[in-house]
């Protein structure tokens, strides 16, 4: 392969990486603006996301110039493919970051959670944005092992999210209905985001390996 | 373009429409397995999915083949590109059919939905099912103009959400918290198969036009 096509390939992965560190930021900030009904935090990243979705474009874009200049085939055709999925997951993931956000705007001054469900989001938050992170590492580092711990990360975050539906579903749940719908879907929102950036990581592993890990589980709890 | 490339397009977009096909048939016997309570449809939505996941995986390999064999340009490469998304985005409108019916399945013998919410469902289904049977015919004909049509459908399917959602927020809403969860969650399901449908469909929009319709709005309600 010719040496220009893997220094472009190489800033490809870079663009990639970013991305990851964005929505790892603006799951981190979503999730404080949530714990602290925090409306500047909030604020900040509803508008940031645009910025994902033109890094979005500008990788796609970066992709489409790629195929259409050098003609890659075998594991360069495959690196470019996986670049262009990675980059759609990457932009949903800040999609649901903004929607986290959204929900601590919408309630704004009151808090979106009762104080008994606070430390479960706490921690969904780290996983997700530890698993952001972990992607992003991954696409720089394209190993295959470290792809495999963060689907380890996405079980703990598989079961904080089912805690959280037997905490909503106990019949003593005492915060009312619409509580447990923005409970519900925020749960969702996290569940998601982990699901995404596994993905993410599983597209690493069949560029390097050429086999594509098991299928994505996402559970409709 | 060579008469056999033109060839091989086409048998992607017969691909494509069929995987449309597929995911309307399994949004409607999911819907009906969600509203009469029905088992048995609910283990065929169950069990076909991997049908469609199959699909998916057909597309991609060929997809694949034809950009390392063929190295398309310009239209040419963006079509084959909007096939890969497309196919994703209509695996994953299959994940939410199977979401509704495993829905279904787990409070059997028990309905899951209040027959306050039944004809919301039924409406939203018709127009799911509507919606992935548009997409299929967008992509036999790449008209712009039904591709359009899908927009407006897509806004009364939000409408649909947002109805449902006044619905479960009322203070009387009689049903319980795990039946507004249940509610809660079904809802997103259709309202992102149909977001799904509208972007397939603007995928064909922009290969026919070169340009990409407005950003999707994916509302978090």
């Amino acid at each position: 392969m010719r040496e220009a096509y893997r220094v472009e390939l190489d800033e490809l992965a870079a663009e990639l990486a970013g991305m990851c560190s964005m929505v790892a930021t603006a799951m981190e900030l979503a999730t404080r603006s949530l714990l602290d009904a925090d409306l500047g935090l909030a604020e900040q990243v509803i508008g940031d996301d645009a910025k994902v979705d033109d890094a979005r474009a500008a990788c796609e874009e970066h992709a489409y110039a790629l195929l259409a200049l050098q003609a890659p085939v075998a594991t360069d055709l495959r690196t470019v493919l996986a670049a262009i999925h990675a980059a759609e997951s990457l932009e949903r993931m800040g999609d649901l970051a903004l929607h986290v956000a959204k929900a601590a705007r919408r309630r704004h001054p009151q808090p979106v959670l009762p104080d008994q469900v606070a430390s479960d989001f706490r921690e969904m938050g780290r996983v997700a944005v530890s698993l952001a992170r972990e992607a992003e590492q991954v696409i720089l580092s394209q190993d295959v092992e470290q792809a495999h711990s963060l689907e380890q990360a996405d079980d703990e975050m598989d079961d904080l999210h089912r805690h959280l539906f037997t905490v909503i579903m106990d019949k003593d749940w005492p915060h009312g209905v619409a509580s447990a719908v923005d409970v519900t879907l925020l749960g969702r929102f996290y569940e998601r985001f982990a699901d995404h950036a596994v993905s993410v990581a599983k597209r690493v592993v069949f560029v390097v390996t050429g086999r594509m890990p098991g299928a994505g589980h996402d559970e409709a709890v």
